[in-house]
Protein backbone atom coordinates (compact mmCIF):
# COMPACT_ATOMS: atom_id res chain seq x y z
CA UNK A 1 0.00 0.00 0.00
CA UNK A 2 1.32 3.56 -1.04
CA UNK A 3 1.62 6.24 1.88
CA UNK A 4 0.97 10.05 1.33
CA UNK A 5 2.99 12.05 2.79
CA UNK A 6 2.66 15.76 3.17
CA UNK A 7 4.97 18.68 4.55
CA UNK A 8 8.04 20.63 4.82
CA UNK A 9 10.92 20.24 2.92
CA UNK A 10 13.63 22.44 4.02
CA UNK A 11 17.27 23.60 4.07
CA UNK A 12 19.00 22.98 7.17
CA UNK A 13 21.46 24.95 9.33
CA UNK A 14 22.40 23.06 12.35
CA UNK A 15 24.70 23.30 15.36
CA UNK A 16 25.21 20.33 18.03
CA UNK A 17 27.96 19.63 20.55
CA UNK A 18 29.26 16.92 17.71
CA UNK A 19 29.87 19.43 15.03
CA UNK A 20 27.90 21.84 12.84
CA UNK A 21 26.07 21.98 9.05
CA UNK A 22 25.06 24.67 6.58
CA UNK A 23 21.92 24.20 4.06
CA UNK A 24 21.42 20.36 4.57
CA UNK A 25 18.47 18.66 3.46
CA UNK A 26 15.62 18.50 6.02
CA UNK A 27 12.35 18.96 6.79
CA UNK A 28 9.60 17.14 7.87
CA UNK A 29 8.30 14.93 4.80
CA UNK A 30 12.12 14.91 3.94
CA UNK A 31 12.60 12.84 7.14
CA UNK A 32 9.38 11.16 6.73
CA UNK A 33 9.06 10.18 3.27
CA UNK A 34 12.78 8.51 3.71
CA UNK A 35 11.75 6.62 6.42
CA UNK A 36 8.45 5.39 5.43
CA UNK A 37 10.30 4.30 1.84
CA UNK A 38 11.65 1.31 3.49
CA UNK A 39 8.18 -0.28 4.01
CA UNK A 40 6.00 0.87 1.38
CA UNK A 41 5.85 3.36 -1.95
CA UNK A 42 5.61 6.98 -0.65
CA UNK A 43 3.44 9.56 -2.54
CA UNK A 44 5.26 13.53 -1.50
CA UNK A 45 3.77 16.56 -1.69
CA UNK A 46 5.85 19.46 -0.51
CA UNK A 47 6.90 22.60 -2.26
CA UNK A 48 10.81 23.72 -2.55
CA UNK A 49 12.24 26.78 -4.36
CA UNK A 50 14.27 27.61 -7.41
CA UNK A 51 17.72 27.35 -5.27
CA UNK A 52 16.68 24.02 -4.47
CA UNK A 53 19.69 21.75 -5.09
CA UNK A 54 18.92 18.96 -7.61
CA UNK A 55 21.47 16.59 -6.06
CA UNK A 56 18.54 16.52 -3.52
CA UNK A 57 15.64 15.60 -5.52
CA UNK A 58 18.18 12.76 -6.73
CA UNK A 59 17.16 11.34 -3.30
CA UNK A 60 13.67 10.46 -3.76
CA UNK A 61 13.23 8.26 -7.14
CA UNK A 62 15.65 5.44 -6.08
CA UNK A 63 13.48 4.91 -3.37
CA UNK A 64 10.20 4.86 -4.97
CA UNK A 65 9.12 8.15 -3.82
CA UNK A 66 6.75 9.85 -5.92
CA UNK A 67 8.06 13.52 -6.37
CA UNK A 68 4.47 14.62 -9.06
CA UNK A 69 3.47 16.27 -5.92
CA UNK A 70 6.88 18.19 -5.35
CA UNK A 71 6.30 21.75 -6.59
CA UNK A 72 8.60 23.76 -6.90
CA UNK A 73 8.18 27.67 -6.68
CA UNK A 74 10.11 31.50 -7.80
CA UNK A 75 11.68 31.76 -4.54
CA UNK A 76 13.83 30.62 -2.20
CA UNK A 77 13.68 26.90 -0.06
CA UNK A 78 12.52 26.94 3.49
CA UNK A 79 14.93 27.20 5.72
CA UNK A 80 15.89 26.46 9.12
CA UNK A 81 18.43 27.02 11.79
CA UNK A 82 19.00 25.65 14.97
CA UNK A 83 21.31 25.26 18.33
CA UNK A 84 21.19 22.36 20.19
CA UNK A 85 22.37 22.21 23.96
CA UNK A 86 24.88 19.85 25.61
CA UNK A 87 21.71 17.68 27.15
CA UNK A 88 20.43 17.69 23.02
CA UNK A 89 16.61 18.29 24.38
CA UNK A 90 16.54 21.51 23.87
CA UNK A 91 16.99 23.45 21.22
CA UNK A 92 17.31 27.08 20.17
CA UNK A 93 15.64 28.17 16.77
CA UNK A 94 18.26 30.62 15.23
CA UNK A 95 16.20 31.55 12.38
CA UNK A 96 12.40 30.64 10.76
CA UNK A 97 13.00 31.60 7.14
CA UNK A 98 9.33 30.43 5.50
CA UNK A 99 10.58 31.54 1.95
CA UNK A 100 8.23 29.77 -0.48
CA UNK A 101 6.88 27.29 1.99
CA UNK A 102 4.69 30.45 3.28
CA UNK A 103 2.86 29.81 -0.02
CA UNK A 104 2.13 26.43 0.38
CA UNK A 105 -1.57 25.18 -0.42
CA UNK A 106 -1.36 21.55 -1.24
CA UNK A 107 -2.78 20.26 -4.27
CA UNK A 108 -3.10 16.83 -5.08
CA UNK A 109 -2.29 15.03 -8.11
CA UNK A 110 -5.08 13.16 -9.41
CA UNK A 111 -3.22 9.77 -9.19
CA UNK A 112 -2.45 10.19 -5.52
CA UNK A 113 -6.11 11.49 -4.32
CA UNK A 114 -7.37 7.37 -4.12
CA UNK A 115 -4.36 6.58 -1.88
CA UNK A 116 -5.30 4.97 1.68
CA UNK A 117 -2.22 5.72 3.95
CA UNK A 118 -1.90 9.40 4.77
CA UNK A 119 0.76 10.75 7.07
CA UNK A 120 0.05 14.38 7.43
CA UNK A 121 3.27 16.29 9.16
CA UNK A 122 3.31 19.22 10.90
CA UNK A 123 1.85 22.04 8.97
CA UNK A 124 -1.14 24.46 9.65
CA UNK A 125 -4.01 22.57 10.43
CA UNK A 126 -6.19 24.36 7.81
CA UNK A 127 -3.49 22.99 5.35
CA UNK A 128 -3.49 19.65 6.59
CA UNK A 129 -7.95 19.28 6.44
CA UNK A 130 -7.59 20.90 2.91
CA UNK A 131 -5.46 17.67 2.36
CA UNK A 132 -7.99 15.75 3.49
CA UNK A 133 -10.73 17.22 1.51
CA UNK A 134 -8.76 16.04 -1.30
CA UNK A 135 -8.30 12.41 -0.46
CA UNK A 136 -10.71 9.88 -1.91
CA UNK A 137 -11.18 6.36 0.30
CA UNK A 138 -8.72 7.03 3.66
CA UNK A 139 -8.31 3.95 5.65
CA UNK A 140 -5.58 5.50 8.14
CA UNK A 141 -5.14 9.09 8.83
CA UNK A 142 -1.85 10.01 11.12
CA UNK A 143 -1.12 13.91 11.75
CA UNK A 144 1.32 15.36 13.64
CA UNK A 145 1.50 18.70 15.25
CA UNK A 146 2.67 21.47 16.98
CA UNK A 147 2.79 24.16 19.99
CA UNK A 148 2.49 26.63 17.58
CA UNK A 149 -1.25 25.36 16.02
CA UNK A 150 -2.34 24.51 19.84
CA UNK A 151 -1.86 27.99 20.67
CA UNK A 152 -3.08 29.46 17.20
CA UNK A 153 -4.99 27.43 15.29
CA UNK A 154 -7.15 25.47 17.94
CA UNK A 155 -10.22 25.61 16.20
CA UNK A 156 -8.64 24.16 12.83
CA UNK A 157 -6.77 21.79 14.99
CA UNK A 158 -9.42 20.19 16.83
CA UNK A 159 -11.89 19.54 13.44
CA UNK A 160 -8.21 18.18 12.07
CA UNK A 161 -8.49 15.66 15.53
CA UNK A 162 -12.03 14.78 14.64
CA UNK A 163 -11.39 13.45 11.26
CA UNK A 164 -7.60 11.45 11.50
CA UNK A 165 -7.11 8.08 12.92
CA UNK A 166 -3.37 8.68 15.20
CA UNK A 167 -3.00 11.88 16.24
CA UNK A 168 1.34 12.09 17.00
CA UNK A 169 2.28 15.45 19.63
CA UNK A 170 5.20 15.66 22.09
CA UNK A 171 4.71 15.58 25.80
CA UNK A 172 4.68 19.00 26.62
CA UNK A 173 2.09 19.42 23.28
CA UNK A 174 0.04 16.24 24.88
CA UNK A 175 -0.23 18.64 28.03
CA UNK A 176 -0.78 21.94 26.49
CA UNK A 177 -3.69 20.23 24.54
CA UNK A 178 -5.56 18.48 27.39
CA UNK A 179 -4.48 20.41 30.03
CA UNK A 180 -3.37 17.43 31.78
CA UNK A 181 0.16 16.94 33.03
CA UNK A 182 -0.08 13.71 33.77
CA UNK A 183 0.84 11.37 30.17
CA UNK A 184 -1.49 8.96 30.99
CA UNK A 185 -4.36 11.15 31.66
CA UNK A 186 -3.31 13.45 28.90
CA UNK A 187 -3.62 10.05 26.45
CA UNK A 188 -6.71 8.94 27.90
CA UNK A 189 -8.44 12.52 27.02
CA UNK A 190 -7.16 12.13 23.57
CA UNK A 191 -9.04 9.10 23.33
CA UNK A 192 -11.74 9.86 24.68
CA UNK A 193 -12.25 12.27 21.51
CA UNK A 194 -12.34 9.69 18.93
CA UNK A 195 -8.94 8.89 17.73
CA UNK A 196 -8.22 5.09 17.30
CA UNK A 197 -4.66 6.02 19.21
CA UNK A 198 -2.55 8.83 20.40
CA UNK A 199 0.65 8.33 20.31
CA UNK A 200 3.23 10.76 22.89
CA UNK A 201 6.77 11.15 21.40
CA UNK A 202 9.14 12.05 24.50
CA UNK A 203 12.73 12.39 22.65
CA UNK A 204 15.46 10.28 24.03
CA UNK A 205 12.42 8.75 26.71
CA UNK A 206 10.64 7.05 23.73
CA UNK A 207 7.38 7.37 23.34
CA UNK A 208 3.88 5.80 24.53
CA UNK A 209 0.82 4.68 22.51
CA UNK A 210 -2.37 5.31 24.04
CA UNK A 211 -4.72 2.87 22.27
CA UNK A 212 -8.29 1.87 23.59
CA UNK A 213 -6.99 -1.83 24.55
CA UNK A 214 -3.74 -0.33 26.26
CA UNK A 215 -1.17 1.71 27.23
CA UNK A 216 2.41 0.54 24.94
CA UNK A 217 5.42 1.90 25.30
CA UNK A 218 8.04 2.21 22.62
CA UNK A 219 11.54 3.00 24.21
CA UNK A 220 14.56 4.95 22.57
CA UNK A 221 18.11 2.97 21.65
CA UNK A 222 20.42 3.85 24.17
CA UNK A 223 22.46 5.47 21.72
CA UNK A 224 26.30 6.21 22.65
CA UNK A 225 26.76 8.68 20.39
CA UNK A 226 23.72 11.56 19.29
CA UNK A 227 25.12 14.14 16.71
CA UNK A 228 22.08 15.74 15.50
CA UNK A 229 18.42 15.25 17.04
CA UNK A 230 16.67 16.88 14.01
CA UNK A 231 13.95 14.56 12.29
CA UNK A 232 14.09 12.49 14.46
CA UNK A 233 10.02 12.42 15.62
CA UNK A 234 9.28 12.89 11.50
CA UNK A 235 11.90 9.62 10.74
CA UNK A 236 9.63 7.63 13.70
CA UNK A 237 6.50 8.93 12.33
CA UNK A 238 7.79 7.93 8.89
CA UNK A 239 8.90 4.55 9.71
CA UNK A 240 5.50 4.50 11.88
CA UNK A 241 3.33 5.03 8.94
CA UNK A 242 5.31 3.08 6.63
CA UNK A 243 5.08 -0.14 8.76
CA UNK A 244 0.99 0.13 9.01
CA UNK A 245 0.68 0.90 4.74
CA UNK A 246 2.93 -2.14 4.48
CA UNK A 247 0.96 -4.27 7.24
CA UNK A 248 -2.40 -3.46 6.04
CA UNK A 249 -4.01 -3.79 9.51
CA UNK A 250 -4.25 -1.28 12.30
CA UNK A 251 -4.78 -3.45 15.47
CA UNK A 252 -2.95 -2.81 18.56
CA UNK A 253 -0.75 -5.34 18.23
CA UNK A 254 0.16 -3.79 14.78
CA UNK A 255 0.75 -0.48 16.34
CA UNK A 256 2.88 -1.76 18.58
CA UNK A 257 4.99 -3.21 15.95
CA UNK A 258 4.65 -0.21 14.04
CA UNK A 259 6.24 2.51 17.18
CA UNK A 260 8.52 -0.13 17.26
CA UNK A 261 9.89 0.37 13.71
CA UNK A 262 9.38 3.99 14.13
CA UNK A 263 11.59 4.45 17.16
CA UNK A 264 14.47 2.12 15.08
CA UNK A 265 14.40 4.66 12.24
CA UNK A 266 14.50 7.47 14.49
CA UNK A 267 17.58 5.83 15.89
CA UNK A 268 19.59 6.15 12.88
CA UNK A 269 18.04 9.63 12.27
CA UNK A 270 20.48 10.87 15.13
CA UNK A 271 23.54 9.05 14.75
CA UNK A 272 24.55 11.94 12.17
CA UNK A 273 23.60 15.25 10.82
CA UNK A 274 21.10 15.72 8.35
CA UNK A 275 19.82 12.90 6.35
CA UNK A 276 23.07 11.09 6.17
CA UNK A 277 22.67 7.37 8.33
CA UNK A 278 18.90 7.39 7.06
CA UNK A 279 20.03 7.03 3.34
CA UNK A 280 23.03 4.63 4.30
CA UNK A 281 20.99 2.23 6.29
CA UNK A 282 19.32 -1.17 4.33
CA UNK A 283 16.54 -3.21 5.06
CA UNK A 284 18.56 -5.19 7.28
CA UNK A 285 20.00 -2.70 9.06
CA UNK A 286 16.34 -1.98 10.28
CA UNK A 287 15.09 -5.33 11.00
CA UNK A 288 18.78 -5.80 13.32
CA UNK A 289 18.06 -2.88 15.17
CA UNK A 290 14.53 -3.73 15.32
CA UNK A 291 15.57 -7.30 17.21
CA UNK A 292 18.00 -5.24 19.05
CA UNK A 293 14.74 -3.35 20.64
CA UNK A 294 13.11 -6.42 21.27
CA UNK A 295 16.12 -7.61 23.40
CA UNK A 296 16.60 -4.38 25.64
CA UNK A 297 12.96 -4.99 27.17
CA UNK A 298 12.18 -8.43 27.00
CA UNK A 299 12.12 -9.97 30.34
CA UNK B 1 17.75 -15.84 51.72
CA UNK B 2 17.70 -12.31 53.89
CA UNK B 3 18.89 -8.72 52.78
CA UNK B 4 20.63 -6.28 54.97
CA UNK B 5 19.80 -2.72 54.62
CA UNK B 6 21.55 0.17 56.06
CA UNK B 7 20.62 3.73 55.64
CA UNK B 8 18.10 6.55 56.60
CA UNK B 9 14.53 6.39 58.79
CA UNK B 10 12.94 9.57 58.21
CA UNK B 11 10.28 12.05 59.43
CA UNK B 12 9.07 13.66 56.24
CA UNK B 13 6.79 16.45 55.46
CA UNK B 14 6.01 17.16 52.40
CA UNK B 15 3.88 19.14 49.88
CA UNK B 16 2.86 18.28 46.26
CA UNK B 17 -0.04 19.20 43.72
CA UNK B 18 -1.95 16.64 45.12
CA UNK B 19 -1.78 17.81 48.83
CA UNK B 20 0.30 17.92 52.18
CA UNK B 21 1.53 16.01 54.55
CA UNK B 22 3.91 16.36 57.99
CA UNK B 23 6.21 14.08 59.94
CA UNK B 24 5.04 11.25 58.06
CA UNK B 25 7.35 8.07 57.82
CA UNK B 26 10.10 8.45 55.13
CA UNK B 27 13.79 7.41 54.79
CA UNK B 28 15.59 5.23 52.33
CA UNK B 29 15.70 2.19 54.24
CA UNK B 30 12.05 2.78 55.39
CA UNK B 31 11.09 2.53 51.70
CA UNK B 32 13.41 0.26 50.63
CA UNK B 33 13.07 -2.58 53.87
CA UNK B 34 8.63 -2.57 53.03
CA UNK B 35 9.36 -3.14 49.83
CA UNK B 36 12.24 -5.91 49.99
CA UNK B 37 10.32 -7.40 52.26
CA UNK B 38 7.35 -8.61 50.08
CA UNK B 39 10.56 -10.84 48.81
CA UNK B 40 12.55 -11.64 51.09
CA UNK B 41 13.51 -11.23 55.32
CA UNK B 42 14.52 -7.81 55.69
CA UNK B 43 17.22 -7.17 58.76
CA UNK B 44 17.10 -3.73 59.20
CA UNK B 45 20.03 -1.10 60.22
CA UNK B 46 18.99 2.54 60.82
CA UNK B 47 19.07 4.95 64.02
CA UNK B 48 15.73 6.91 65.37
CA UNK B 49 15.06 9.18 67.98
CA UNK B 50 13.35 8.98 71.04
CA UNK B 51 10.22 11.11 69.53
CA UNK B 52 10.04 8.52 66.90
CA UNK B 53 6.71 7.41 67.06
CA UNK B 54 5.72 3.84 68.10
CA UNK B 55 3.21 3.58 65.63
CA UNK B 56 5.66 3.25 63.25
CA UNK B 57 8.14 1.19 64.65
CA UNK B 58 5.15 -1.57 64.66
CA UNK B 59 4.98 -1.57 60.47
CA UNK B 60 8.06 -3.64 60.33
CA UNK B 61 7.78 -6.75 62.62
CA UNK B 62 4.49 -8.19 61.04
CA UNK B 63 6.38 -8.04 57.61
CA UNK B 64 9.55 -10.01 58.65
CA UNK B 65 11.71 -7.05 58.96
CA UNK B 66 14.02 -7.38 61.99
CA UNK B 67 15.08 -4.23 63.73
CA UNK B 68 17.60 -5.91 66.07
CA UNK B 69 19.74 -3.05 64.50
CA UNK B 70 17.18 -0.11 64.62
CA UNK B 71 19.18 2.35 66.74
CA UNK B 72 17.04 4.73 69.46
CA UNK B 73 19.54 7.55 70.16
CA UNK B 74 18.65 10.44 72.51
CA UNK B 75 17.55 13.54 70.46
CA UNK B 76 15.25 13.80 67.48
CA UNK B 77 15.02 11.28 64.49
CA UNK B 78 15.92 12.71 60.97
CA UNK B 79 13.64 14.88 60.27
CA UNK B 80 13.37 16.05 55.68
CA UNK B 81 10.77 18.47 54.09
CA UNK B 82 10.19 19.21 50.65
CA UNK B 83 8.25 20.47 47.92
CA UNK B 84 7.50 19.02 44.71
CA UNK B 85 6.71 21.31 41.95
CA UNK B 86 4.00 20.64 39.24
CA UNK B 87 6.08 18.62 37.05
CA UNK B 88 7.05 16.08 40.07
CA UNK B 89 10.38 15.61 38.61
CA UNK B 90 11.59 18.74 40.92
CA UNK B 91 11.96 19.35 43.86
CA UNK B 92 12.75 22.10 46.67
CA UNK B 93 14.20 20.37 50.20
CA UNK B 94 12.57 23.21 52.44
CA UNK B 95 14.77 22.00 55.46
CA UNK B 96 17.20 18.83 56.70
CA UNK B 97 17.61 18.39 60.24
CA UNK B 98 19.98 15.66 60.39
CA UNK B 99 19.37 15.27 64.33
CA UNK B 100 20.43 11.78 65.20
CA UNK B 101 21.10 11.06 62.12
CA UNK B 102 24.43 13.06 62.08
CA UNK B 103 25.80 10.36 64.80
CA UNK B 104 24.74 7.14 62.58
CA UNK B 105 27.51 4.88 62.61
CA UNK B 106 25.98 1.57 61.55
CA UNK B 107 27.58 -1.27 63.80
CA UNK B 108 26.23 -4.75 62.70
CA UNK B 109 24.04 -7.21 65.34
CA UNK B 110 25.86 -10.81 64.89
CA UNK B 111 23.32 -12.19 63.73
CA UNK B 112 23.42 -9.64 60.48
CA UNK B 113 26.63 -10.24 59.71
CA UNK B 114 26.50 -13.49 57.92
CA UNK B 115 23.70 -12.11 55.67
CA UNK B 116 24.50 -12.05 51.78
CA UNK B 117 22.32 -9.90 50.19
CA UNK B 118 23.55 -6.16 51.19
CA UNK B 119 21.74 -3.01 50.13
CA UNK B 120 23.58 -0.35 50.85
CA UNK B 121 21.31 2.74 51.02
CA UNK B 122 22.24 6.12 50.23
CA UNK B 123 24.54 7.52 52.96
CA UNK B 124 27.98 8.57 53.46
CA UNK B 125 29.92 6.25 51.58
CA UNK B 126 32.39 5.96 54.11
CA UNK B 127 29.57 4.58 56.22
CA UNK B 128 28.40 2.34 53.32
CA UNK B 129 32.34 1.06 53.49
CA UNK B 130 31.86 0.38 57.02
CA UNK B 131 29.20 -1.56 56.82
CA UNK B 132 30.98 -3.51 54.12
CA UNK B 133 34.22 -4.42 56.85
CA UNK B 134 31.21 -6.13 59.16
CA UNK B 135 30.06 -8.54 56.29
CA UNK B 136 31.76 -11.94 56.38
CA UNK B 137 30.07 -13.87 53.26
CA UNK B 138 28.62 -11.42 50.79
CA UNK B 139 27.16 -12.46 47.84
CA UNK B 140 25.43 -9.22 45.92
CA UNK B 141 26.05 -6.02 47.53
CA UNK B 142 24.00 -3.24 45.72
CA UNK B 143 24.51 0.41 46.78
CA UNK B 144 22.80 3.47 45.76
CA UNK B 145 24.40 7.16 46.25
CA UNK B 146 23.97 10.99 45.27
CA UNK B 147 25.32 13.87 44.06
CA UNK B 148 26.61 15.13 47.06
CA UNK B 149 29.01 12.47 47.67
CA UNK B 150 30.51 12.69 43.90
CA UNK B 151 30.85 15.78 45.20
CA UNK B 152 32.34 15.81 48.08
CA UNK B 153 33.51 11.81 49.28
CA UNK B 154 34.69 10.89 45.58
CA UNK B 155 37.24 9.26 47.39
CA UNK B 156 35.49 6.62 49.74
CA UNK B 157 32.50 6.69 46.77
CA UNK B 158 35.65 5.02 44.16
CA UNK B 159 36.79 2.31 46.81
CA UNK B 160 32.89 1.64 47.57
CA UNK B 161 32.43 1.10 43.71
CA UNK B 162 35.26 -1.07 43.76
CA UNK B 163 33.73 -3.23 46.67
CA UNK B 164 29.96 -3.58 45.61
CA UNK B 165 28.35 -5.52 42.62
CA UNK B 166 25.36 -3.38 41.33
CA UNK B 167 25.82 0.20 41.48
CA UNK B 168 22.25 2.50 41.58
CA UNK B 169 21.96 6.35 40.70
CA UNK B 170 19.80 8.71 38.56
CA UNK B 171 20.88 9.82 35.16
CA UNK B 172 22.48 13.52 36.74
CA UNK B 173 24.39 11.37 39.08
CA UNK B 174 25.59 9.41 36.34
CA UNK B 175 26.31 11.93 34.34
CA UNK B 176 28.28 13.80 36.59
CA UNK B 177 30.42 10.26 38.29
CA UNK B 178 31.50 9.75 34.72
CA UNK B 179 31.92 13.31 32.77
CA UNK B 180 29.55 11.64 29.74
CA UNK B 181 26.20 13.17 28.82
CA UNK B 182 24.84 9.75 26.79
CA UNK B 183 24.40 7.57 29.09
CA UNK B 184 24.81 4.49 26.94
CA UNK B 185 28.68 6.00 27.29
CA UNK B 186 28.29 6.51 31.40
CA UNK B 187 26.78 2.94 32.05
CA UNK B 188 29.58 1.32 29.71
CA UNK B 189 32.12 3.49 31.87
CA UNK B 190 30.79 2.15 35.09
CA UNK B 191 30.74 -1.31 34.01
CA UNK B 192 34.64 -0.95 33.13
CA UNK B 193 35.24 -0.37 36.73
CA UNK B 194 34.31 -3.65 37.58
CA UNK B 195 30.48 -3.41 38.38
CA UNK B 196 28.40 -6.47 37.39
CA UNK B 197 25.54 -3.80 36.64
CA UNK B 198 25.15 -0.25 37.09
CA UNK B 199 21.49 0.83 37.00
CA UNK B 200 20.51 4.04 36.05
CA UNK B 201 17.34 5.81 37.37
CA UNK B 202 15.42 8.02 35.09
CA UNK B 203 12.40 8.69 38.07
CA UNK B 204 9.11 8.83 35.13
CA UNK B 205 11.47 8.05 32.25
CA UNK B 206 12.20 4.11 34.09
CA UNK B 207 15.23 3.20 34.29
CA UNK B 208 18.41 1.68 32.58
CA UNK B 209 20.16 -1.40 33.63
CA UNK B 210 23.84 -1.53 31.82
CA UNK B 211 25.61 -5.08 31.89
CA UNK B 212 28.38 -6.33 29.79
CA UNK B 213 25.54 -8.74 28.20
CA UNK B 214 23.43 -5.93 27.02
CA UNK B 215 21.00 -3.02 28.13
CA UNK B 216 17.53 -3.24 29.38
CA UNK B 217 15.13 -0.90 29.81
CA UNK B 218 12.39 -0.95 32.38
CA UNK B 219 9.71 1.45 31.92
CA UNK B 220 7.96 3.38 34.62
CA UNK B 221 4.21 2.52 34.78
CA UNK B 222 2.10 5.15 33.13
CA UNK B 223 0.10 6.45 36.69
CA UNK B 224 -2.76 8.91 35.54
CA UNK B 225 -2.23 9.99 38.98
CA UNK B 226 1.10 10.99 41.00
CA UNK B 227 0.79 11.32 44.35
CA UNK B 228 4.33 11.43 45.94
CA UNK B 229 6.95 10.79 44.62
CA UNK B 230 8.67 10.52 47.51
CA UNK B 231 10.60 7.08 47.92
CA UNK B 232 10.05 5.50 44.54
CA UNK B 233 13.78 5.13 43.90
CA UNK B 234 14.05 3.57 47.39
CA UNK B 235 11.32 1.39 46.74
CA UNK B 236 12.82 0.38 43.52
CA UNK B 237 16.06 -0.68 44.88
CA UNK B 238 14.11 -2.85 47.83
CA UNK B 239 11.86 -4.66 45.25
CA UNK B 240 14.94 -4.91 43.20
CA UNK B 241 17.51 -5.89 46.09
CA UNK B 242 14.62 -8.39 47.87
CA UNK B 243 13.52 -9.59 43.86
CA UNK B 244 17.12 -10.92 43.80
CA UNK B 245 17.93 -12.56 47.38
CA UNK B 246 14.36 -14.67 46.82
CA UNK B 247 15.82 -15.84 43.55
CA UNK B 248 19.39 -16.53 44.97
CA UNK B 249 20.44 -16.40 41.38
CA UNK B 250 22.34 -12.98 39.61
CA UNK B 251 21.99 -13.54 35.79
CA UNK B 252 21.16 -10.83 33.72
CA UNK B 253 17.79 -12.23 32.99
CA UNK B 254 17.05 -12.23 37.05
CA UNK B 255 18.86 -8.81 37.29
CA UNK B 256 15.95 -7.48 34.40
CA UNK B 257 12.93 -8.77 36.38
CA UNK B 258 14.72 -7.28 39.37
CA UNK B 259 14.22 -4.02 37.75
CA UNK B 260 10.78 -4.65 36.49
CA UNK B 261 9.53 -5.72 40.00
CA UNK B 262 11.79 -2.99 41.36
CA UNK B 263 9.20 -0.66 38.80
CA UNK B 264 6.59 -1.98 40.25
CA UNK B 265 7.40 -1.22 43.98
CA UNK B 266 8.12 2.23 42.94
CA UNK B 267 4.73 2.83 40.79
CA UNK B 268 2.92 1.53 44.09
CA UNK B 269 4.87 3.72 46.63
CA UNK B 270 4.29 7.35 44.45
CA UNK B 271 0.40 6.90 44.28
CA UNK B 272 0.33 7.48 47.87
CA UNK B 273 1.79 9.79 50.39
CA UNK B 274 4.48 8.59 52.17
CA UNK B 275 4.28 4.64 52.81
CA UNK B 276 0.48 4.64 52.55
CA UNK B 277 0.22 2.35 49.31
CA UNK B 278 3.13 0.49 49.74
CA UNK B 279 2.03 -0.96 53.20
CA UNK B 280 -2.31 -1.67 51.31
CA UNK B 281 -0.37 -3.95 48.88
CA UNK B 282 -0.38 -7.68 48.72
CA UNK B 283 1.78 -10.06 46.47
CA UNK B 284 -0.87 -10.56 44.33
CA UNK B 285 -1.01 -6.60 43.51
CA UNK B 286 2.82 -6.96 42.79
CA UNK B 287 2.33 -9.61 40.57
CA UNK B 288 -0.89 -8.23 38.36
CA UNK B 289 1.57 -5.23 37.89
CA UNK B 290 4.27 -6.84 36.75
CA UNK B 291 1.90 -8.73 34.22
CA UNK B 292 1.14 -5.47 33.09
CA UNK B 293 4.60 -4.00 33.06
CA UNK B 294 5.09 -7.18 30.49
CA UNK B 295 1.65 -5.95 28.95
CA UNK B 296 3.53 -2.41 28.61
CA UNK B 297 6.46 -3.23 26.81
CA UNK B 298 5.36 -6.30 24.77
CA UNK B 299 5.23 -6.54 20.74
Amino acid sequence: MKVLIVGSIALDSIETPAGKVAEVLGGAATYSSVAASFFAPVQLVGVVGEDFPKRHEKIFRPRKIDTLGLERLPGKTFRWAGKYFSDLNQRETLLTELNVFDRFSPVLPESYRGTNYIFLANIHPALQLKVLDQVKSPKLIVADTMNLWIATALEDLNKLIARIDILMLNDEEARMLTGEYSLAKAGKKLLGRGLLAAVIKRGEHGATVFHKQGVFFAPAYPLEDVKDPTGAGDSFAGGFVGYLARSGKKTFSEIKRAAIYGSVLASFTVQEFSLKRLLSIKPVDIEKRFREFKKLVSF
